[in-house]
Order: C-alpha cells, then sequence, then structure tokens
C-alpha cells in the first residue's frame, strides 16, 4: 500500500462527504410561504453545520495521525475504510435528524441513530490507532513513546464520551446536536492535532 | 497543516460543489408538454450558470491567494474551512432560487436567502485573508507589501458589494441574480487574480 | 495559473460527473412488476451507457490536448471552466432524454435538449483549441505545425457534426442517441488521441 | 496516457461511487414511527454495508494490480474505463435490491440484477487483466511469470463464481446479498493482493 495514495482516497471520501451533505437539508415543500418555510428549517440547517464542522475537524485529525505514521499496511487500510465508512454514511443521520427536528417527530429515534453512527466512528478511530500504534507496528521513530500513551488514552476517552452522548440522545435531541457541536469544537483544540500542527516537516514550504 | 493538501481538499470540495449543481435544475413533471416544461425552467438553467460561474472563479482566486501563502497553520485551516461551507452550502439556495422563480412564488426571499450566503462567503473570504496578512503571519516574502493593502481593502469592498447584494434582493430576484452573475464576472478580471496568473513562478511546464 | 493543479481540478469534474450520471437513471415505482418496470427502463440505461462513453472518452482527449500545452493561462481557464460546465449539466439532459424515452412522450424534445448540449461542448472544444493553439499561443515547441491545422480541421468539423445531431434528433430520439454513441465511439479511435497516446514522454513508468 | 493520471481519476471514480452509495438508503417517510421506520431499513443498510465493502476492496485490488503495470496504454484506458462504470452504476442496484427487500416485493429480481451487474464487474476485471499480461503486454519486468498465470486463473475463477451468484439470486435475495458479502470478505484475504502489499517498493515512506 503506498500511503500517499491512501490519503488521497481518504481526502476525496472526506470531500465528497462534506459535500453531500447539501442534499440532506429539508427542501421547502411550499414556496407560497417560503419564509416561514425556510424559518422551519433551522434545525435542518443547524444539523448541516455540525456534521461538516465534524467531518472538516476530522479530516484534520486523519492528516495529524497519518503524518505519525511510517507506512501503511493491508490491516490499517480496512481499518481506514471502516472509519471512512462511518464518515461517508454520516449523511444519512445528519438527513434524517433535520427532518424528525422539523417534523416534531421521532427526533429521539433520530438523535439516537445519530449518536450511534458518532460512537461507532469513534470506536474505528481508536481501532486504528491502537492498531497502529501497538508495539510501535506503523509508527515514525520520530513519534515520542510518551505521546504514545497519551494519545491512546484520549481515543479511548473519545470512544467513552461518543457513547454517553447515545445518553444525552434519550434525554434531548437539542441538547444532543449542540453536544456533538461543542464535541467537534473541542477536538478543534485537542493537543494532538496542534502538536502535530506545530511540527516543523509538516509545515513544507 | 501540510499546505498542497489542504489545496488539494479544497480543490476537491470546489469541483465537487460546481458539479452538484446540476442536481439543484427543476427537473420536468409532465412529460405530454416537455418543451413548455424547459422552456420554463429558464430561471434554473439561469441560476445554475451563474453559480457555476462564482464557484468556478471563486476557485481561480482561491488559487491565487494560496499562491501568496507561505505555509498554512491550523487558524487558516479552520478559517479556509468555514470558505468551504459557504461554498459546499450554495447548491441549496441555488435551487430554492430557481423553483422559487419557476413557481413565481417566493421569489424575493430566495434571493435574499441566496445574497446572504454570498454575504457570509464574502466575510469569509475576507477574514481568511486578513488572518493571513495581518503581520504578514503567512504571507510569502516576494508579496510586496504595498499590493497587500490593496488587497485588504478590495476583500473590506467585496464583503460590502455583497451585502449590497441582499438590498437587491428585496427589490428584484431577477436583478439579484443578474447583480451576482455580473460581480462573478467582475471577479474573473479583477487584477489581484490578473497579477497573480502573470508571475512567472505560477506558471511551471 | 498551475497547469497541474488545472488538470486536477478538470479530472475532478469529470471523475464527479460521470459517477452522478448513476442518480439520472429512472428508479422503478412499483417494487411488485419490477422485472418489467427495470426492463422499461432501458431507454434510461442506454442513455446512461452513452453520457458515460461520452464523458470518458472526453477525458481521454482532454488528457491528450492538455498533453500539448507548455502552460495554462487566465483564457485558457475560463474556456476550460465553459467545456467542463457543458460537462457537468450533462447528468441533467441524459436524465431528460432517458425519462422521456421511458414515458413515450416528449422524446424529440429531450433528443433536442441532449444534442444542443452537445453541440455546446463541441463549441466550447473548438474555441479552447483555437484559443491555444492560434499563433502556437500555448502549444508547446514539439508539436508539429502540420498536425495543428489538421487538429484545428478536426475541431471545425466535430462543431458542424453536433450540429447535425440537432437535426437527428427532430427525426428520431432513438436515432439520435444511437449517433451520439457512435461519435463517442468515432472519437475513441480519432487521430489526434492516438498520435497524443503514442508519444513517448507521455507514458512515463 | 500516463499512467499516474489514470489511477488518480480511477481513485476518484473509486472515492465518489462509494461516497454516493448513502444517497441509495431509503429514507423513512412517516417520522410518527421513526423506530421501526429505520428498524425495517436495515435490509437497506446491509446492502449498502456490502457494497461499500465490495468497492472498497475492489479499490485496494485495483492499486495492486496497477502496480504491477508498467505503462498504461489505449486499450487498457478503456478496459479500465469499461471497468469503472460497473463499479459507478452499483449504486443503482444496491438501491433497488434494499427498496424491494424493505417492499417484500421483487427481491429475487433486484438480486438477479445486483449479482448481473458484479459478473458484468467480473468480466470487466478478467478482460483488463488479459489484455494487460497476455505476451506482458504492459506489465513490469519484475512481476513474475508463474505468478502471471496464477492471477489469470483467479480472474478467470472469479468470473465464474460471480456469474454462480446470478443463481444464488434466484433462490433467495438475502442468500445473495450475504454471497457478495462473504465474496468481497474473501477478496480482501486473496493472495495476489497480499503479495503486492509485501512488495517492498509499494511501501514508500
Amino acid at each position: 500500500m503506498n500511503k500517499t495514495r491512501v490519503e488521497a482516497v481518504s481526502d476525496g471520501i472526506f470531500a465528497i462527504a462534506i459535500t453531500l451533505l447539501v442534499l440532506t437539508i429539508s427542501e421547502p415543500d411550499d414556496y407560497s410561504h417560503l419564509a416561514s418555510q425556510l424559518a422551519h428549517r433551522w434545525p435542518s440547517l443547524a444539523a448541516y453545520v455540525v456534521s461538516f464542522a465534524i467531518i472538516g475537524i476530522m479530516w484534520f485529525n486523519h492528516h495529524s495521525v497519518f503524518g505519525y505514521l511510517e507506512r501503511v499496511d493491508g490491516g490499517l487500510f480496512y481499518l481506514n475504510l471502516l472509519l471512512l465508512m462511518t464518515i461517508a454514511f454520516l449523511p444519512y443521520p445528519t438527513g434524517v435528524l433535520g427532518k424528525a427536528l422539523l417534523a416534531g417527530e421521532g427526533a429521539r429515534t433520530a438523535a439516537v441513530v445519530y449518536s450511534v453512527t458518532m460512537a461507532i466512528n469513534a470506536l474505528a478511530w481508536g481501532a486504528m490507532w491502537i492498531y497502529a500504534s501497538s508495539n510501535r507496528r506503523l509508527l515514525t521513530s520520530s513519534f515520542p513513546e510518551s505521546q504514545r500513551r497519551t494519545a491512546t488514552l484520549a481515543f479511548t476517552l473519545g470512544a467513552v464520551v461518543y457513547a454517553l452522548s447515545i445518553g444525552v440522545a434519550f434525554i434531548n435531541a437539542y441538547a444532543c446536536l449542540a453536544f456533538h457541536g461543542a464535541l467537534a469544537v473541542y477536538y478543534a483544540f485537542d493537543p494532538i492535532s496542534r502538536r502535530a500542527n506545530r511540527r516543523p516537516e509538516a509545515s513544507p514550504t
């Protein structure tokens, strides 16, 4: 497996999934009251923005994680494929959640489905990291041993927090959407990617 | 952040959004009068052409702006992501505007939504530029100081003009669409990208 | 303008348009008679195959033409963008033609729209070629002068033949679709791309 | 033909087709019973997962096969285009199969269409391989002669097995879907790609 080509296809799936999200926003069905029709669709737009942020930030972190890898093997390819499936699938629960909130029916169910998708995504991240990092199987030699344990802890914790989001979904669908938005923002500032960002070799001219 | 990879993903989102636009063109619903059905859909086609031109020309200018950057950091990544969100979102207001003009109802509302999207897009451009250029944070050393102020002025003016387009939308939806088409053509000839185009290092064999 | 990046985005639009075509195939509306429903959709499938071949072969020829260019300038960028618009738009007339042939109504109109799209596409090819080749503006020095005139003639003839396809559409929609399929096959074997294919520098390891 | 650019466009079509699959999952039509609506859609989700795995694993093997090629010519380009057409088309039978299983009607027909698509895909793989490998037309000199015969046998056998899946479709649609899932898993572990994976020159840093 050529690492560059795996990154290129991953980038492609991130880019397509993030752009396809626009098709999930509920379309107006009555143009004679367009303003109120569109105003009522704000949950659909909110779900769009949250999923867009999630995919965008995950893409950033995917980039960082692959920056720590020396090479890619078949096992990592398939764990990465599983991860990409949860991202490519995200437009479905996003559309369902937006439409359930608009309909005022089934919002709790929709939020649970959204959270379960994200929890599986978090498990895929964790599985990919543990596969790549245990015994330093695929890590670059420059990746510090101390940071390896911190990252493993962070991915484990991530899986737990996303599992918790399923509980939040049972309480309230809006709270659940806000929770996922807040988590996305947290991951935009998380230490692992910030450190990756600062590494001089990751910023070629 | 690797600048080349950020450019590649940006290119991907531009390419996908511009191609997805075709799904926004209103489909005929009565094939027994197909000629008149299609003829009535000309506003949908006009909205398609304007949005296609906007995304294509913005892609060109995105290219120019990134040509002035020495490197990419996390802040620029997220401002670029915000910019890409307004572009990936454009198919939605494009479809709504085309269908409202076809229905002869809600056209003003639809034109306002289209213009607001473009105004947010202009703000994202401005924010990205100011972040990258203030104190020459990310600029290449070869980018002339005098041109930096001109560009900041141009981006500020752009935000003002796109805010004005919201006013045009309140007057007439067709005029608003024409206004956006004219703005796209203007940006196709604007001095910043023309100069970028002439730089010898930007034209490798 | 960086030629490599223009090629990459063109490739992206070709790839997305060709893959989006699948969304234009008419879906069954009655699953209790699925076999006959799908059998009646063969014109939709035929339109899919013809458009897929057209875009695929055009991509091949786009590749050849760009292989003759030394560099890309703003004028070529925008003519290329116009060309890409006709390709990104093709899913719309493809879907309409397939559905009109299925409905048994409006097929002539749909075939005319399909042919007009292709005629505009042929004009865009011609305009791009004439812009790039007149006074050898953007051509590589290795491109032989004699072949330049042959190519100009071929592109002019192409525009004429695609204009003729509009006439074929008025006679019969099936004949028109077959005519476009035959033209695609012809272009798959046309001398210009074959020669490009044989150039040693175009076949790196 | 530049081999790298053919690989890049192939990657693009794989990435787009795999991501578009999400649009084939049947959407709920009654949000007041969303939980049971979604639960009944499990065959649609199963078809999604199977097709996702098929495209992902085929992408991996495409990668391996191209790694054995010294160069790409026009013949290979068009056989590869035929192969990509069967992959780009897969979302259609995937959506029809998922919806037929949900409707409880037409499932056998839908499974036959799915299997026929996959059988044509297997024939395209075989045709591409035989074209590239007969008389070692396009193979790298390092590819061992003994492995060439093994691979030809494997591709021939693949076409036979996928033809058999049409028979399985006539017996039971669920069994057919499971059969395709099992085949995908088999190809994820097949010796050819594993060997390709182990080649040192295929794992650059």
